[in-house]
């Protein structure tokens, strides 16, 4: 399968909506989220239900954003980090409309966009949604210590954003998703939970170079290309080899794991991570960027690791996964 | 979104592979099955593993009986009930074929084969695969207890299969996809977690009813109405249920979790289940018969629960989602 073009009734991001933690509103970004929680529970009794209410909330932002009832949302394509999905499951359970499960680790809002795209594209929905999130206290006790625990976090662990993103999928608007890359599973033999940046960056470098050459592009085609959440150490990884393939994009390369902290303030070592933060850095900043004209041109990459902590702990390596959508603007 | 249906470019069913374990093997339908494995670990060193190894031989199987190779596939629809959904990830990593990752528990073979018919009938994809997994040994150490713990029973608890099965997708066949409905999260309120058929089969009579209403269906328009693992108790449930909505299929409903096993001799109480239930089951049995005419119309309906043991430890209610593909013979 070759870089999806997406013709004729071409799928178009009509609106975002985006929810983050308080962490995540004191970062870079804060002024772009629609809603900050200052609360880790967001009033609930555990971090899971808190995970759910994020979606929840996000979802009903964005129906609030785009004077939509439920009823008006033909499907959503939707997942998490969270065992089963349940941050997910829970979450849009209240809104009673058709649903297709996801799991893509933190590649999933990227994913979901590219089959929201199809389904709209082949006239099968007319309005569909895209919807992803994390939560770094049930991130952090479903993947690696109790938070009670404290333990001490190595340089290149990144840090799970809370938050959560959603993007209505449409026809007729002028942020048109005009070709998607869809993520193979890359496995460089990386085996440190601590790195997953590492980890993802050959997924990364993957799906890029195949959408460049795919659509035979120069290096300043984009006015930006994103990677989802691989953080200061899989970012490099990734400008230097992309540098190799020949595609030079050091002035236009950002990632959103990267943009989401101040990291020397806040201390989150690597940088961002999570299915929330592509999710909520795109739905929050990046589209906003889009809407007036900032930019024109956006390769939108996430990247997931593919691992959970009984594989690693069985000494498994952790494959990645990276899928990308080229969202361009064009009346330009 | 009503129904879904599929015109111009038919997405079909070319081919199917199945594999399952031991005891599927001693089952009803042993004879029907590709692949049967007399060792629970296949071989490999943990029972995540060789759930894993069930997903590569089963997609191999495919391959080998379609003549094709992995770079013919252009896109794999997967997903499995491990955490992360690890069984798919590390089984379909060496074939380096474009992956969208699938949650929707016992749920998820039909919900790729409707990704996969959206993706085939927009003319996205040539070639696309539909395959899920379950394993009795892995699912019972992540949901339940320790195999060595010798855990008693409940009578409604069902028995998760230990298989796979995979279908191939594609244009130019007899065996249409026709249509689709997807699947809402439906929650009634079921939180005995060894009672999964009452906890799905409102979300299987909600699809189906959907489905019927949707196209206008009488109740003998179907050869064959088939749930994937409601196992006894749910079965009852839908086939009553559904008299009550006005459709009678009670001559010609099934269920794959309840025709799997012999619940007497195997002492499996309510059933099978599982995401290797259904997609075996399909794959191994029902696609046979629509190759040979005995039936030329089946509607195929999974349904997942959708919870994780945290939430049922937090008390929370378990909801179900189903989803539903028609698929007619139409040469008839």
């Amino acid at each position: 399968m070759s870089t999806l073009t997406f013709e004729d009734r071409y799928p178009c991001i009509l609106e975002t909506a985006s929810s983050v933690g308080k962490k995540e509103g004191e970062g870079n970004l804060g002024q772009y989220f629609d809603n900050i929680y200052q609360d880790a529970y967001l009033g609930e009794k555990s971090w899971e239900k808190a995970e759910s209410r994020l979606v929840k909330n996000t979802l009903q932002t964005l129906l609030d954003k785009t004077k939509l009832k439920p009823s008006d949302i033909d499907v959503v394509f939707g997942g998490d980090l969270l065992n089963q999905c349940i941050g997910s499951n829970y979450g849009l359970l209240d809104f009673n409309i058709p649903f297709f499960g996801l799991y893509g680790a933190c590649s999933t809002f990227v994913e979901g966009l590219i089959l929201a795209s199809i389904t709209v594209n082949g006239g099968h929905a007319k309005k569909a949604v895209a919807i992803t999130s994390s939560h770094f206290c049930s991130s952090e006790r479903q993947f690696r210590f109790p938070l009670e625990y404290g333990g001490q976090r190595t340089p290149t662990a990144q840090w799970t954003v809370t938050g959560s993103g959603a993007a209505l999928v449409s026809t007729g608007g002028d942020i048109r998703i005009t070709h998607a890359t869809v993520g193979k599973i890359v496995d460089y033999g990386i085996k440190d939970v601590n790195n997953m940046g590492a980890a993802m960056a050959p997924a990364a470098i993957d799906t890029i170079v195949r959408h460049f050459k795919d659509r035979n592009l120069s290096s300043d085609y984009f006015d930006l290309v994103v990677t989802g959440d691989l953080g200061m150490v899989g970012r490099q990884i990734v400008e230097e080899q992309l540098f190799g393939y020949g595609i030079d994009v050091k002035d236009r390369y950002l990632d959103c794991g990267e943009q989401i902290f101040d990291g020397k303030r806040q201390d989150t070592h690597a940088g961002g991570s999570g299915c929330g933060c592509c999710a909520s850095v795109f739905s929050g900043w990046l589209y906003k960027l889009l809407q007036n004209k900032k930019y024109k041109r956006i390769l939108l990459t996430a990247t997931g690791a593919l691992m959970n902590p009984t594989t690693c702990f069985q000494g498994e390596n952790i494959p990645g996964i990276a899928h990308a959508v080229a969202i361009e603007r064009t009346d330009a």
